[in-house]
């Protein structure tokens, strides 16, 4: 069985690095309780939103990510029992190619360059199970669509979803 | 139709670019004829293959690649009825991914980000037709696989081949 996983908010903590960017940068104490239901930018003030998508951009901020809770063990699980492959929909930001390579490298070794893929869209991709945080990955795959849940998707419905990686484990091992 | 398009070898000269350096660094007169069904890198004494390996590390070596003949007119006119994705299997070469990203936009701008993948193995691709180099590719390919000719292939069996992007322009337009 052939199981792809999404990087940004599935395997690594975009969210939270925006939430702690925007703290540091305007001194506040936003959380992600307060972003529920929208992205970090939505929940800040107009004057405010462009700086985070310019966060994006800078050199590092994919590399500095942390994984999220549970990740490297369940994905180190799996990996005896699926295909696993790893698809971020990296295009959009070139400065993240490299940096998400060598994040994997650290985090994900036991996932070879094989295995890996930065794409645009996903419904290219030929499978049996996806696990992504974005409604409009999921709903173009043809096999079965595991909803990761971030901040942003809590009011999204339609799709199976598992609220941790501890849930993924129940699910799928 | 979905059709996915190969990078190295079939839009971009990576076989040329490395008989230029072997002949600019030896200062030597190999050409594609002399390599014919083999690497370039199997084409030299075995004391030189390494340094051929080595190059394709070197920052820049994918940047500067030219593009292989009427590969951009005759793509960009497959763009009008075709959904063209363009799939290289470039995790292998981390340094390679911002290249190849920048490399596209100056030659194939028309083709935007979300139709780029950037993977490891292509049999995770799901569409109607692949046009690639490479025998290992084409043969996990669920649909019509076309061999772009390459030096490398002269002897390869067993496919629709294409020999120049004209017969692309010809079997698909």
């Amino acid at each position: 069985m052939t199981l792809f996983i999404d990087m940004d908010e599935v395997l690594a903590d975009t969210y939270g690095a925006h939430i702690r960017f925007y703290n540091d940068v305007y001194n506040e104490s936003l959380s992600k309780k307060d972003c529920l239901g929208g992205e970090v930018w939505q929940s800040v003030p107009k004057e405010r939103q462009s700086s985070i998508h310019e966060h994006c951009y800078e050199k590092g901020f994919f590399r500095n990510l942390k994984p999220i809770e549970n990740s490297i063990e369940v994905v180190r699980e799996l990996d005896k029992y699926y295909n696993i492959y790893i698809a971020s929909a990296a295009m959009q930001f070139p400065n993240s190619l490299e940096e998400k390579h060598y994040w994997l490298e650290e985090y994900f070794p036991f996932i070879p360059w094989q295995q890996r893929i930065l794409c645009g869209n996903k419904h290219i991709l030929k499978g049996d199970i996806l696990i992504d945080d974005r409604k409009y990955n999921l709903e173009s795959f043809e096999g079965r669509s595991l909803l990761f849940t971030s901040p942003h998707n809590v009011n999204t419905n339609g799709f199976e979803r598992v609220n941790t990686w501890g849930d993924v484990a129940s699910l799928l091992l």
